[in-house]
This record gives C-alpha cells, structure tokens and sequence, in this order.
C-alpha cells in the first residue's frame, strides 16, 4: 500500500538481497522508522518487541528469521533450535508456527549447500502468497460490501467498525480486515471507517488511523467503549475485524475486546464478519473458549502509554497510581454464533465445521486432537 | 473516606463557612490539589471542565453554586440565570437539574435576605443526604455480596467488576457502586475489584484504582476491552457500575461501555447491578436510548492521553495521527433487560417500571411526558 507517493510492503529485502527490512510499528503514526534485521535475534525480538505485529506479518517475520539462522548456520540443530527460538516469541497466533515448521520441514529434506537459498525463495514465496490471499479475502470482502450500497443509489457512506489493526501492516500486504475497506475505496464505493483505539497498545489509534490516512478514507477514531454505543444508534452497518487463531468451528481469537463488539453487533443486528487467510485456521480445535492460549503481556502495556507530546517528541505516561496490579490478557475469543461470516481467500463461508468444510473439503477429515 | 489516615468528603466547605473545596479529580491520582470556588462562575467551571465529575457530587457542588451566586445576588434574577448556567454545565446527569431546580424553588419562596443562609443550609442537608443514601445503598448492595460467599466458607475472594468511578469521589461521600465494596472490606468480606480502566478519561485508571488503594481493597486494573473475556473464564462473580441517569423503566444511563459490559456479563450468567441513589431517576421517561440525551465531549480527550512521566511530572501526549477525526461520547444506555437489579437506597428491584414501582409507590402515578 502507499505511504505517501510510495508503495511499501510491511516486510521486503535490503538491496543485499539477505537482511530484512521491516517498519518498526512501535514508532507509528509519529515516525516512519525502518528497521534491518541481520540475525535470528533480530527477528525474534523484531516479533516478541511487536516491532512487527499481526498474525501473517508474524508468520512471514518468522520464515526470514529462518533464513537468516540458516544464512549463518545452515545445520540441522541450527535449524531446530531457529524454529524453537521463533516459535516462543508469541504463543497466539497459528500462523507462527505454520509458517516456520512449513518451511523448516522443507528446508531440513535439502543438503546443507542449498538450504539458504532455498529458505530465501520459500520466503518470498510465502510473502507474496500472502500479498495474494489478502487480495482474495479483498474482493470477496468488496463483494460483501457492495451488498450494503444503498439500493437507491444515495450517496450515504456504508459505516464499517473495525477493531485493532488487520490492515497491511498486520500482513505483507493489503491486509485482511481493511483489504475490503481499501478496494471498496478504490472501486469508488462511499466508505467510512470506525476506528477502535484498540487499549493496551493503541493499534487502532495508531495504525489503523494512520493507513486509512495515508489512503485518504474517510475514518473516524472512537474508544472501544463505543461501539455499542453507535450500533444502538444504528450508526454501524457492518464490522469486519481479523483472527489471530479460528477453529476448525468457527471460534474466532483476535484482539482482546473483539467478543465485546461481537456482542454488541449481535444484539443490534449489525453483521460480523472476520476476515481471514485459511493458514490462520487451527484444524486441530473446536473449542476456541477452551482451546486457545491466550498470552499474557507485560503490565507496563497498561500502566504506561506512549505518544508524542505537543512538540512530537516521543513520551511515555504513567496514567494509575503507582504499584497498581495489572492483567493484560492480549486476545479474546468470540464464539462462532456470533459471527455472521468468515471472509477467506476462498470465499464467505458461515463460522461453522460445515461451512469451513465446504470452502476447504481438503480438511474435513483432519484429525481433531 | 480515608486519604492516608484522614477523613474526606468529595465537597466541603472552608473554615469561612463559605467558600466551597472541592478535590480536583483531573489531578489524580498523581496529585491531591484542593481548589476553592467562590463564584458561580467557578463552580460552573468546575463542573464542566470534570474537576469534579460523578452524578451525585455534580448535583452537589451545582447546589454551593447556587449558594455563591445567592451570596453574590439574591435577585430572582441571579437565582434563575445561576440555574440555567449550572443546568447547562453537564447535559446527561439528571442530578443535576434535580438539585437545581429543587433547591432554586425553595430558595425563591424566601425574601432575598433570608435566601443566603438558606442556601447554604439546603446544600448542607443535601450533602448529609447524599451520604446517607450512599450509606444505605452500600448496605443494600453488602447484603447482595454476602449472598456470594461461598458456603462452604473457604476464602476465595468475591470478584467484583466495576466500570468509571462511582466510588465516594463521584459522590459526597461512599459512593455508590463502590459502597458496597468498601462496607464489604470493612466487614471482613475478602472481595477483589477488577477495575475498568474507562477510557477516554481513565477515570477507573486514575480514580477508582486510587480510591481502593486509599481503603487498602485488592484490586487489579484492566483495559475496557477485558471485561468479557474474563467474564468467558469465569473470573468475574459479578458487575456493579453507577448511573447518571435511569428512567422509569430501568434502562441505566451510564460512562460510555457500560452496555458492552452487560452484554458480555449477560452472555456468561454473571450478575449485573446499578447502584443509584433515586435522584438518578427520571421519571419522566421509558425509553433511555431513544430519550436519554447523550454528551458529546472534545475530541481531546481521545487523542490526548494526560498522566505522569517517569519523573513524576505532569504531561500529556497523543497517540494518534495529527488531525484524526473523532467521535467522543460520553455515555451509553444499558437496555433495563440487561440489568440483574438496581441497588438503591431502599434496596434493590428488578429493573423494571414494577420493581421501581415497589420501591418507590409514590411515584407509580408519575407523568410520563
């Protein structure tokens, strides 16, 4: 997507063709900071540090963290303990471990010779999989979003609320929840986008304001407290947000506080759709409540918060009382009933076995745990 | 209530017997700044810019404005443009306009030398009351907490959420939410409060986490997002959050994401309790969504974040891009069948036009306009 004049994608190659290059998203809105990662330890600190976040954006981190162990060491224990060490740095997401046991499985059937190689061309590929499978989930969000146009033509905006950010930054490119916002915008359609803030970290606030900014989308940044609120008030006309995790049901993990605007859209009749590439699909559970570790993040997430101040210097605040105790669970589960659709590089499907299993009859039979 | 070792009110007045003290509550918790109002004007200001926030203690300190206006100008004339300045300080607070109102036609039944002294007798009586009804709904609402002991009498804590700050600093003394849970600590109850951090205006952050660490309350702070998903893991035995204003039918006019919490606690089978003293209710209305008007505070109060640096000093910052577009509204209405029962002064109903009824009968006959 653009920034400014210039197309970025989230993570790409130095013109050396073998450090990564990525956008520390710590420092959005406020500054555009490019980051190069030359080790494994780079690359797990660049995702356990959230210099990179969201669930692809993880995966694909990950898979050039792979390389860069195997550029320096390309040995079987190298390779083993890389994909360990990547593994543990967010517990979450599946597609952190998909993508690296893929591709260290790939990698371990070459001879030593031709593994660093090899692991820089599955890489790329794996990215511009990504970059494909979100333009998929795009269009067939786009085609959801034409739905909502407004049969006699008016010129009313379709209101869209989104939670956190699963725009480009949380991918290679385009993004999964925003993929549709950003085509629908393209395509010419009236758009307007709510805009969760997105507590402990602020990823609505800071980076979903700043790509539908750097589009020019009309975009409007509320608490998360709100969003009840608006759809009571018939101000939200669908909500479209990503997945960290999905069962093989249904069961949808993303950003805590997702189950709250669920809730809220359930009760105001107000669709939900999750926006997901299918590697974002744990096959292996049913019961995301029950299922899915949820990772605990540091207190300081919620104690302190970082900005500018008013002359953009970079500050952090302290906003409770000092030595106050603090949980700061990062994700949340909203059960497949409350969600109308998944939204896949294959298609709208209901959040159900049976409509999973239609769009992918490869994986009717997998084995549940 | 206790700070450090001393006695509080939120209000009192100064040993001139007239000037009003307030505590600055925008200040906390890192600062205890106590201001002086010696005009209507100030106490105006005091009002709308949240030096002084909560239902009950906004009632209040319009009542000593009314006392500085009188003191100034014991005119019909000043008695009427007092009200309608201190009506229009806070649009969503029924308290308000009922203190007003109620102490300005007392007031103008008298001749213009006696009104002085009466206004401030008046005040005076409505602070004691307030203290007594907050006494009275923290003995209500103990009573309910007791009922979540566990029989078999092992000392697992009672978890109880709460949202914003209905604690004694949003009242003049006690509060309302919060009175509860301080007679159930007091009592000997072990008792365990996740607090809301209640964004925009961190008043759970800043004010009820303070407010439990003065009374020495375990306690445990939380982003507004977290609330369900501890609901879904069955850490949360129940929920009690103030109002600024219910109607006659029982819909809870409270801080924004007060209804996403019902929602969630309704989803799980968790009790959910308003407390209110009855001037909270409007009588006068059914419908709280539909008839409720809901303030509309400055954009800044999303974008910019105030606390302290590492240091200790004051400081604000921004989170989001420069010239994000924002939707700030200050509260939300929890529909009445979302509502296990309110907490009030004679005790608790179902929220339902016949709950209140049995508890207030006087007002069963009431107009409905």
């Amino acid at each position: 997507m653009q920034i400014g004049a210039t197309h970025y994608r989230s993570i790409w190659l130095a013109d050396d063709a073998w450090r990564v290059q990525i956008i520390d998203q710590r420092r959005l809105p406020h500054e555009l900071l490019i980051r190069r990662l030359e080790t494994l330890d780079d690359a797990v600190q660049a995702i356990r540090d959230m210099q990179v976040r969201g669930a692809p954006l993880i995966g694909a981190t990950a898979a050039y963290g792979l390389c860069l162990a195997v550029r320096q060491d390309p040995s079987e224990c190298s390779l083993t303990e890389a994909a360990q060490a990547l593994k543990a740095a967010r517990p979450t997401a599946v597609n952190l471990s998909w993508a690296v046991d893929n591709l260290a499985s790939k990698i371990a059937e070459l001879p030593c010779s031709g593994r660093c190689s090899a692991a820089y061309a599955l890489s790329a590929e794996l990215c511009d999989a990504d970059v494909a499978t979100n333009r998929a989930i795009g269009e067939h969000g786009l085609a959801l979003l034409r739905k909502q146009v407004s049969p006699s033509g008016d010129s009313k905006p379709i209101n869209v609320l989104t939670h956190c950010n699963a725009g480009w930054l949380a991918t290679v490119d385009w993004g999964t929840a925003l993929a549709p916002i950003f085509m629908a915008h393209d395509a010419g359609l009236a758009i307007h986008v709510w805009v969760d803030e997105t507590r402990p970290r602020n990823q609505g606030a800071s980076l979903t304001a700043w790509e539908l900014q750097q589009q020019g989308i009309p975009h409007t940044l509320i608490v998360d407290n709100a969003g009840g609120h608006l759809m009571q008030h018939g101000l939200v006309d669908l909500c479209i947000t990503g997945a960290d995790r999905v069962t093989r049901c249904g069961d949808a993990c993303n950003k805590i506080g997702t189950y709250l605007k669920a809730l809220a859209a359930h009760d105001n009749g107000v669709p939900f759709f999750v926006a997901l590439p299918s590697s974002t699909i744990d096959w292996g559970i049913r019961d995301g409540i029950r299922e899915i570790p949820i990772e605990k993040r540091p207190d300081d997430e919620v104690t302190w918060i970082q900005g500018v101040d008013a002359r953009d210097r970079a500050r952090r605040i302290r906003v409770s009382p000092k030595n106050t105790r603090v949980r700061n669970d990062a994700f949340d589960v909203t059960p497949a009933r409350l969600v109308s659709g998944l939204i896949t590089e294959r298609g709208v499907c209901a959040a159900s076995e049976s409509g999973l299993g239609r769009l992918f009859p490869e994986k009717r039979s997998g084995a549940v745990a």
